[in-house]
């Protein structure tokens, strides 16, 4: 078996039109009306198929192909349809395109198996509306039910339109996973949002584990004075503060936890003005690590820090952690399936980490999940310039399919 | 004579209701309806005085009072009427209502002088419209017609509003300079701004010199990337740049140019999200200083400085002068008079810099100028809790007046 590659270049010519922007991208956020449109668009393609279209209260979309008994668990493959704002067009949509592929050769090549299929197209996974991950998250029963009615409290919430928009509500999200069927296992071919390789010249990269994250919101709050009229010694300046803090903690992560990450992506200074000292600066803290250990040391250190940095320089500090998605390491048994398909097509492989989260990491709440990569030229992603060669989606999409097809007749 | 106490805490109380906000302060951008009815409210003030009320072709707003021989030179005192968004009370109109009192005593007393008197209210001292003193650079000829010119072609231009609103244009305010008559001197009552006086218990300061400053708009670029897949050795994180640029160029400044002044009070990060290593930073950059050779070397060193920074961290460094205005030194002449209107009626004062730039600063390209500054409590300013003790205030203004009419009898 193999992929139809002219379909599947088809798929990606057709599916790019949906928020299809001027710099080569898709601007897609979930639920936009792009979105939707490409997901209607994907519905028609199930449909034509002869899968079935099965939409869960979380509006995960998927497709369903009983090629098992009935009742059987399924195996599940899929990624998302919704991209960042100005995004890439592979991002997600490779997964969601490739399964489509897959689904189509299996159901051609009239296979029986012990199990059956389900492709998924989850709800923003980007995490435009109420944090990433939405509708798996919804599928395995691990929302935080306080983070989304923050979210659908606030004002001129774009969660509550865009649900209203879509006809869910926070109640059919919550009960979403009581619907999901006994899940057999979840693979998600995916771009590798990095430059690993690209840089080593390699098509396929299976994952051995998924890093974990956190994101907290802080403040450093000192005193605004005027710029021209309070002495440098006595200034309680809070992007001083920020600064110090960025610096330090991009050292201490690169030191002493090397192979972990940390970024400052977003500030905001209060009150914002040419001469006027900052008295507050708002800021994001990303941090990642495979560890799950360096990952909860990671979040009392770094802490830890900006208070000692407020206690220098006469601030206070505080911080609000917003997001957390624990690491996830790919089991042993479903790597050597991936192994084993690309050994049969002679296809080079790396094993490597993958720093960006993923469906398949929210997944493993609920079944074994591992990720197949193909290479980001000069690791581009979340940006309109992000590309793949048609040769490694291709070969990835085989990887997805044979490796399917192992592990669904095992 | 002595200026009228109960008159002056009077007009203070009528002047704060416009603009008035609920946390004590006053919101009077330049040309705002709340500057403009407080315009309205001061041209009452001055024609019930029985003062000649004139406004120049840039809308500054004045009291002329005809004490001297037609013809003759006048000595101008004065402030604004404007404030920084949500400001306070006495920032500018300290020395436009103490100015007030001034002219009121010196008619009531029925003096003749060898001047005439003129009391100014200047157009947008706070650089709400285009860059700080639009209406004493209009009065002195030393206005930047292409910085006028950019705000005006703005997209949405509040220049463009605000002249409109207020009969004014590009053409009159650059003509204003012509219709100017010759100035004697200019004296400014106004508050400290930062907390020396306060802080040593002397109730006027009596400026010697106002420091020059520059405002440069800059940007670190270097590359957006996934905050979860870059590793940071290989970073090209803007953010950073500016981080390490302004510790370093604090520490410069405070180290190398002892009592200059350095701020940040502006950033913006693009593209500005968690998980997105910044790829551009925006930020201002504002320094002072008293000396006019160390404001030189201060250019030269910070651009450097960035650009070195930008140069280690794989960054390019861009900047763009918005603003400059160059110290003062006030003339010993005046500083003598002002120091024998403190001793005559027994009032300590202290000998200070300006670190904030007032309309006497651009007076000086016209005629001698110089400045009584009284204390403001815990250094507080541009903030409604600015304030001022009113001993301090009447104080200032009786040596408003004395030195005012010393200067003028002499």
């Amino acid at each position: 078996m193999r992929i139809d590659e002219k379909r599947f270049r088809a798929d990606f010519e057709a599916l790019n039109q949906f928020g299809k922007t001027s710099e080569g991208g898709v601007n897609r956020p979930a639920l936009s009306l792009a979105h939707l449109a490409a997901r209607r668009w994907f519905r028609e393609q199930i449909e034509q198929a002869g899968l079935q279209f099965q939409m869960d209260a979380a509006g995960n979309h998927s497709a369903f192909l009983a090629c098992g008994p009935e009742g059987a668990p399924s195996l599940l493959i899929g990624s998302h349809l919704d991209s960042v704002p100005n995004g890439g067009r592979f991002d997600g949509a490779l997964g969601v395109l490739a399964g489509l592929q897959v689904l189509r050769s299996i159901q051609q090549a009239g296979l029986r198996l012990p199990v059956n299929l389900e492709l998924f197209d989850f709800t923003d996974e980007e995490g435009s509306l109420a944090g990433d991950f939405l509708g798996s998250r919804a599928f395995t029963g691990t929302l935080d039910r306080d983070l989304l009615e923050g979210a659908l409290a606030a004002p001129e919430s774009t969660l509550a339109k865009a649900l209203g928009g879509a006809g869910l509500s926070l109640k059919s999200i919550l009960g979403a996973a009581a619907e999901a069927l006994p899940v057999e296992a979840f693979l998600e071919l995916h771009v590798e949002q990095g430059p690993i390789l690209d840089d080593e010249g390699v098509p396929v990269g299976l994952v051995d584990v998924i890093s974990g994250k956190r994101y907290l919101w802080c403040s450093f709050q000192g005193e605004a004075g005027h710029a021209g009229t309070v002495p440098l010694e006595i200034r309680r300046d809070a992007f001083l503060g920020l600064a110090d803090f960025a610096l330090r903690a991009t050292r201490h992560v690169a030191t002493r936890h090397y192979g972990s990450f940390v970024t400052i992506g977003k500030a905001r200074i209060h009150p914002g003005a040419f001469s006027i000292i900052p008295g507050r600066a708002d800021f994001s803290l990303d941090f990642r690590s495979r560890s799950p250990k360096t990952l909860a040391a990671l979040e009392t250190e770094l802490r830890d820090l900006a208070g000692e940095i407020a206690a220098t320089r006469g601030l206070r500090f505080a911080s609000r952690l917003m997001d957390a998605t624990d690491p996830v390491i790919v089991p042993e048994r479903l790597r050597i399936v991936l192994e084993r398909a690309c050994s049969a097509r002679g296809y080079a492989h790396l094993d490597l980490a993958s720093g960006a989260g993923h469906d398949a990491q929210i997944l493993a709440a609920a079944a074994p999940t591992a990720m197949i990569f193909i290479p980001s030229p000069d690791g581009i992603s979340h940006a309109p310039e992000e590309s793949v060669r048609w040769d490694d989606l291709e070969k990835g999409a085989n990887i997805l399919l044979d490796a399917l097809a192992l592990l669904a007749s095992k």
